[in-house]
């Protein structure tokens, strides 16, 4: 049996990022030290995390002094605006292409746009993306049913979730184009994600068992089992090895590995060493 | 048998507006009169024009005085040029429509986009649009397979031809997405064109056999038929009723009848009755 790892898997720039600047504000900032919800959708490194001393929690009403880190999906800004008003240190970790997408939405609705984001609603990146056009103009859009074929608006701008599908993407830019006369159209989907999905693409296409490493709730993770169970239906998404199940590699000569942006190399090498010695 | 003929069929807007213009420049402008390329692309139209003193030329070398008509094509911008250097006086008759798209490129080109025309190269509105940015800094697309996955550019900015297909231009569009950091899209097809492809299609469905009336210059007119064509294999392009052939109607119970933005409602009558009386 021979086990294929995905060369390009493990941490994405942002996320290193972001753990690297929670790590320094231990040094830096006043503490305790929270992050507004988990840094990174990964249960293991949340869990880490908390070891040292950072400390997620759901709502800002939640505190009055420390120090906060915006994580690597960004915050909206009103949330934002709050802690500032209650005189919490604000540590920046949002991701440098998520920041790009907020600052084009910005530039956007200033210029006259209505603003268009390609995404899920619920996503945290999306949450704060939403805040940096005018309330009436923007909406999330997740599919090309979403669409209404009366949108109102002569020019419409557009950007997407920074982990999005570029496919989707594709699709609904193309059937937006009868329904303004300007599109503008930012492609912010991050190369680390573009050239992730399609390498585990091709990894799926030449295994015949694939193993998506990541958290539930990370959307590129979910991204990855998708794409690559549509090219294999041995396709399995684990949290970690204790998920591993014997009788998926039955039979199999070559499986694959693959693992989202916030799935540390570690947590990676633990499930390739159960697979190995189950 | 029943003949149905489509209710949009007919001139449309830029074709009535260029042919007016012909005519007031008889009254108004210093003869003779002639139009660069013909006025419209029909072929007894332009027979008819020539019979009240209204000439086509090819080349402005061929003439040194007189007025010259832009058709509602346009014109390349170097040709006008020249033909102002040599003090022939100049009539524009360039589609309002057409004269939008050239006006966005001239935007996109000032504002640092590279530019993309979707349309054909050798029609006479896509080589006039293409004069509208700098040489270099503009190409021009037919099909998706036309596209370089190496464009070196960061901002690309897109219009169609008036005339182009929707769906060729939606296809071209989604495929540019993943090139460049941003496109913008000007969706220049005019809603004309657009209205008559989908209303054609809907009535290519629904009879046993497709007439289009138009010359096999017109490149709208050449569109209608490949969009029926791909509804209905019993679809016929004919410039007359001289070339109706009275076996694509054997067994026939409804006639389809649609025409060009270029096509006379008189030429379309003609046609009707001869398929009445063969």
């Amino acid at each position: 049996m021979e086990i294929v790892k995905l060369k390009s898997a493990g941490f994405c720039y942002g996320v290193k990022r972001a753990i690297n600047i929670a790590k320094e504000a231990l040094i830096k900032h006043e503490q305790p030290i929270f992050t507004l919800g988990p840094l990174i959708h990964n249960t293991q490194v949340v869990e880490r995390l908390q070891g040292y001393g950072i400390f997620p929690i759901n709502n800002i009403d939640q505190i009055d002094s420390g120090s906060v880190i915006i994580r690597s999906h960004g915050a909206p800004r009103d949330i934002i605006e709050k802690a500032g008003r209650k005189g919490i240190a604000l540590v920046d970790a949002t991701c440098p292409f998520v920041k790009k997408a907020q600052d084009y939405i910005l530039k956007l609705d200033e210029e006259g746009y209505f603003c268009i984001v390609v995404g899920s609603p619920e996503h945290p990146e999306v949450k704060g993306l939403k805040s940096y056009a005018g309330k009436d103009n923007i909406m999330v859009i997740s599919s090309s049913h979403d669409i209404n074929d009366n949108l109102p608006y002569k020019k419409i701008g557009v950007v997407s979730q920074t982990t999005g599908s570029i496919a989707s993407f594709k699709d609904i830019v193309s059937n937006l184009i009868t329904l303004a006369g300007e599109i503008r159209v930012f492609n912010t989907i991050c190369n680390t994600t573009m050239r992730r999905q399609q390498e585990s693409l091709s990894l799926a296409r030449n295994v015949d068992c694939m193993i998506v490493i990541g958290g539930y709730n990370s959307a590129n993770t979910m991204r990855l089992t998708e794409v690559c169970r549509k090219a294999l239906s041995h396709t399995y998404q684990v949290e970690g090895p204790e998920e591993l199940d014997p009788l998926w590699f039955e039979g199999a000569r070559r499986i694959g590995i693959t693992g989202g942006a916030s799935t540390p190399e570690w947590l990676i090498d633990d499930v390739m060493q159960r697979i190995q010695n189950p």
